[in-house]
């Protein structure tokens, strides 16, 4: 019983070290933690860089001692909650795992170790020792309002991609392998290039009637982009703007009072 | 007499199987049809590819195939339908007859058969196994909105074109053939690259006037994007937010009233 | 007194069949005077093109012929208009006289002709053909959008080329003469191209400090995009928005009403 | 004491030439001043234009001329307010200092002239001289719109930024060195890049898998640059549509009343 109870105590010190950024010591190790993670993320990237070659080595010990830091904080956190599973199977819980297998796994394939990369997904974390609740509400709005557009979007990237495949298509067919169109999925993929207005210029139509083609689908890709930002702007302006509450004045049965409302506001009577 | 209630009764079950996605059965005619589909554009494709010239026989088969089958399928919507000529006219009867004849035309004009990709439009009919309802509404709305901006963007269309006419022959003028700009309709081409904010450096200015004419479209390009985005973000707005109640009023049959509205607006009737 | 009667009479029909277009003169002739300037514009735009040489003189005969015809239509136009000095100062006004000026001009100048293609502002009468009333209502919609964000659009603009200037010249002194930053006016003309998005790449940064403020210079121009689209987002949704009056109920004080109420929608009294 | 009152006189008369914009010496000492930074950012630019070289002499002769001029300004600027610090500390404060230092560093320090450049920064004066008050609203508007959407596209970077880190690393595993992909710096320059939308064509995918994640990218980038427009766009409704009133309830001081509110909201006192 007594150990159980000092387990219990240990538990919830180390989750609010490790999990809360509210306390002295919890915003310290997030701290230290971000940098870790900044220090690896360059670590990785300058790593790769040709001119960075006789560091190689440091690079490497830096690599494992932070692999190892990473591996008993992800330990750490499996202990300090109560359901490791479920955190385990959360979106930060996979990237934590993600952030340290590349290192183990590069011992018995080379190269893989590139993929360190992916802790920089881990410095979202940030948000937690900025002023963390208001920053987390805004990313909250943001999602809710990409999650509303799911479908809208959906139905507009599958009619896009159609569209894609008609064009580059076309594109094959008009313009021949003479300027760079060699085939369906390299003409479909200029079409992408092209409507999204990217526009590398590693492939461009040399015909007139190819030009015209392109030009057509330049306007269109103009016109479309408007699509997508309609529907965000409308969802984001839903989820911000929900103010007005759906109650009814018992007397006058005025609509359009605002959440805090107490009273009505065109006749006295108590909501 | 007997017979034509069996031929309704039959034709009843093929419309049900082909052209609905609630019952079973007609969900798995979906599916299937659906992977013909994906399967058929993806042969196409690489049937373009030179890396998979060795199967083109396999290709060939397998298009043959998939071609006799959708000319079936064809057939049978064509059954099923009570009034086929207004199923042969609408948007998925054009589709699907494009579907199939680029094969057979192209036993006469080799080449041709690169058409079939049109084919790919007929994936758009995967929202019919997806929760359909739901999805087609998001669409109709999207196709809604669009519409009720169509004599905008018509308007904007016709402005930017104007526009692009005028600057291109100017940057003709100016930059002259060594840079590129070998004819009136290929610096239009350049000009609306550039106002499109695509930019694939295939044609750019070399002269100190050209660069500065080329910075003004691209600023203006950059600005004149937010039109077509601004208009199509009311008009979603409109489309999702509509307020007006559905109600008609007893006495003058006047429609549009406002959700809060008690009385008709035209002729003061209770509503 | 008869012969002004005449003059007035013929003035009138004149007008009728030049300036607008709901009878069927008026619009038989404008449809014939948008072919005219299609071929126009079309005529200059092949005369550029080298491939067409050949048809050098017919393009000068057609041309000649279609000058001649708008410089009659010109004179028309003054005539049939009570104030023709009004008329020659509206903006179609302009536009008429710029596109019969460069042909005469070109005898002299030669080369200038190619201003001709101004004509094709010219198309933008074509709306009056199309139901003119809605689509006139419907640009001027726009244009009324796009004055009220005159101000604001001006200030972004005026930010915009601050930015420009300082990050060009900071470009300047970070790449030097190798990657083709070879003056600031270039780097200027350079941070104009990336920040716009349009990204030619006939210059682009080779040092990996050059190529860190390139990416944040796109970053922004990637950001900053939003702020025109949504000035005329608002500004848009204001013009269209505007639907209720500032009509009060004199009875109950009510506001809100819709433009065509007659009664107000909370108590019924006669507005 | 007398001389304390001239002293007073002196620099309201000062504060009023040089701070104000609605005398008439006061504007006349604005443009003039203007016309000098104008002249200043056009001679830092032709300065680095080779085809000018020959003018260099009379350049450095206006360029100190200039920076004694604005070192006057400076100078009684800080004279003609009350608190010279808190000037000095300002935004245009601490831009005109900037604007003046470069010329006296180059002394030392070759080169450093070309900071000068920062003194077009000092040409957002210009809407003072303009109907200030206006233009400095609409200026605000946008200011505050951005301040308010702050911390959304501080989270929207920061994904922006991971994602760009992640995707660029895949992509130098996929690409290799063959295609310019030499290090993951560089991979993630060419995702932002790419996501952006600029597309400078320098670094291209080669391989069949890398131009279809170079096409997963672009996708990305056209649909998520709808989401900093949708923020503004949201935000600019709000800071222009504000619907509040700026009334104050009597009796319990509460703000925030709708415009059409009859009674407070919070204690049902009439307003």
């Amino acid at each position: 019983m007594h150990e159980k109870h000092i387990k219990h105590q240990w538990r919830a010190r180390l989750h609010e070290v490790i999990f809360e950024a509210d306390t002295r010591s919890g915003k310290r190790f997030d701290v230290v933690l971000i940098i870790f993670i900044l220090l690896s993320v360059a670590v990785v990237m300058l790593d790769s860089v040709q001119a960075f070659l006789a560091y190689a080595l440091w690079f490497r010990i830096i690599e494992w001692f932070l692999t190892i830091a990473f591996t008993v904080e992800y330990i750490l956190r499996l202990l300090a909650v109560r359901k490791p599973l479920a955190y385990a199977r959360s979106f930060f819980g996979i990237i934590d795992l993600l952030a340290i297998l590349p290192t183990y796994i590069s011992l018995f394939l080379p190269g893989t170790h590139y993929l360190l990369i992916i802790r920089s997904l881990r410095v979202l974390r940030v948000f937690r020792v900025l002023k963390l609740v208001k920053y987390l509400k805004e990313a909250n709005m943001l999602l809710l309002a990409l999650r509303a557009s799911r479908r809208k979007i959906t139905v507009f990237l599958f009619s896009v991609l159609s569209l894609v495949l008609v064009l580059g298509s076309i594109m094959y067919i008009i313009e021949g392998e003479e300027s760079g169109f060699t085939s369906i999925p390299r003409s479909v993929y200029w079409a992408i290039v092209t409507l999204t207005t990217v526009g590398y210029g590693d492939i461009a139509p040399s015909t007139a009637i190819g030009q015209s083609l392109a030009a057509f689908i330049m306007i269109l890709g103009y016109c479309i982009i408007a699509v997508p930002t309609g529907i965000v702007s409308v969802e984001l302006t839903r989820t911000m703007g929900e103010r007005a509450s759906t109650q009814v004045c018992p007397k006058c049965g005025a609509k359009g009072h605002d959440y805090d409302a107490v009273y009505c506001k065109y006749c006295s009577t108590k909501l």
